[in-house]
């Protein structure tokens, strides 16, 4: 039974989410056959990478040139530009505007900047810059399980006035469930009437593509996903599986499938995402994966009831809030 | 946020389902491990195996003793029993009526009868027996996916007059989305007015736990599960995720986590089951997962691009069916 899903346009994150997994250490081919893949089977944007400013991150030498995107770069990359659109994301306090040439100069089409709750303001200052250059605008609102209402309620009025022209909501520690979801696409359909929604999943639960598919169907448009799940900690909706499910005839899996077998496949043999039990554990407490990442990074890292005494023993669960 | 689940049960697979990846290769310590695990996490039920006849199965020789329970092996197995009580699978003409003791003499509460459409009449036949002797009874209808509605609505009449406890919906191939689940509930609770529900899922579109969910919320009240999901192909909805997830206080997820710790990881090391492209594949074509079970046994084990071409190659899928 195809659900009344047609409304909806798929934004694969496999470049910059799973560049979270594998410090953007992708080679040229990689994209390139990724792009093509996405654009053969009709997905409507990839988040090609992170376009912060090197000189307001630490660490930046070492990353691939996914997370600091160069237009001039993109142009060699992409040298034939198909219906697929690009896109990038920034961080508030990460980005340096004046790398942002306008867009009848860049490659990028879709611009998303994500925030946590208190820097929803800033956000929009950054969009509205962004929106004037010409570009399509998401705000991503980050760890929305740890918002409370009224916090929610003011950066809703900031957004009703503003131009974004798309609100993500963002599960950051996978620790929804579908009732959740449809709870919040409500909460956000009542107050922002004048907004498209997206949403971004996360996997802990094994519940990204259900969540997903709770919230197309309740009319959120923008649906984030990466080719075989890649994506921090437990990984993302899968686009396969969103591609062979949402009720548009102009979607084809088999070069998702193609790119799984030739690319994601090995690849997943040398890196780490998914279900895997710490992140589960994590994502049943609301909380970020970061902890239970240093697990996976240590010899522990199958210790997963020690590890789970200690995010639950109350004095520690307290030092950590 | 929790949902209106307290009336629900969980129905432990692990080595029942489970035993169809490993030929029920479970060491006697294993299965007592599990049996503590499951008991202190409160799980209600664990079907501990199959109680088909040797006599009535090929290959029977080389399987291990789940697959064919015996009274006077299972009363050392389980030397203590505690509150979880034991289940067993039979299936329609495998099983030796003759092997089945009353209730009052056996280890055994439950035993559930697996069967096809066109043998619900068998099944209930066999059902009325076990009945009888005492036991908790199941009916679990298999592939549901491939049943037309005028099969199904002949098979409640007869299931409406029989004396079965509890009617299963049963996910076979992994291909139901939440909203096939939520119709599929409506009609078997619209159609068994008089009758318990139960629900198995399989995990091929990440959708096991999920629909569960769905069905659970319902008014569902078995649920089958299995811990880290091991299962045939791409397992089952995981008994971790939903010991966490159920509104119900008595269900503790720790000794799960130790079972996981402990078994479940070493075993997956050597064993395969879950989210695994071709198991998708046939999930998605809503099919039996056995080519992809061949396939994965096969030199050819990750070529999904000619797996998915062969299954969809109109004059193949024509001759597969």
């Amino acid at each position: 039974m195809k659900s009344k899903t047609s409304h909806c346009k798929i934004v694969d994150c496999t470049v910059r989410d799973g560049g979270l997994v594998n410090n953007w250490d992708f080679s040229i081919e990689f994209v390139q056959y990724l792009y093509n893949s996405l654009n053969e089977a009709g997905v409507d944007y990839m988040e090609i990478g992170y376009k912060n400013s090197p000189k307001l991150l630490k660490g930046a030498d070492s990353a691939g040139p996914w997370r600091f995107l160069n237009d001039e770069f993109l142009r060699k990359v992409i040298p034939n530009k198909g219906n697929t659109k690009l896109s990038a994301l920034v961080d508030v306090g990460r980005v340096d505007e004046a790398d942002v040439l306008p867009r009848s100069e860049s490659m990028l089409d879709l611009i998303r900047v994500a925030c946590y709750i208190q820097d929803v303001d800033k956000a929009l200052e950054l969009i509205r810059m962004f929106h004037e250059r010409g570009y399509e605008t998401t705000l991503n609102i980050m760890a929305l399980s740890n918002v409370m209402e009224n916090q929610l309620l003011e950066a809703f009025a900031l957004i009703r006035e503003s131009v974004v022209d798309v609100v993500y909501i963002v599960d950051s520690y996978g620790s929804l469930k579908p009732n959740d979801m449809s709870y919040l696409v409500d909460k956000f359909k009542e107050h922002l009437p004048n907004k498209r929604l997206g949403v971004h999943t996360h996997n802990n639960m094994q519940l990204a593509f259900a969540n997903t598919l709770v919230a197309a169907e309740k009319g959120v448009e923008l649906l984030d996903a990466s080719v075989y799940g890649m994506g921090r900690a437990a990984g993302n909706c899968n686009t396969e599986l969103l591609v062979t499910s949402l009720s548009n005839t102009k979607y084809s899996v088999r070069p998702v499938l193609d790119m799984i077998e030739k690319y994601m496949i090995p690849l997943r043999e040398k890196e780490e995402w998914g279900y895997i039990i710490p992140y589960m554990i994590t994502g049943m407490l609301d909380e970020h994966p970061r902890s239970a990442m240093a697990l996976r990074d240590s010899e522990d890292k199958d210790k997963a009831v020690d590890f789970y005494d200690r995010l639950t023993t109350p004095e520690v669960a307290h030092a950590r809030k």
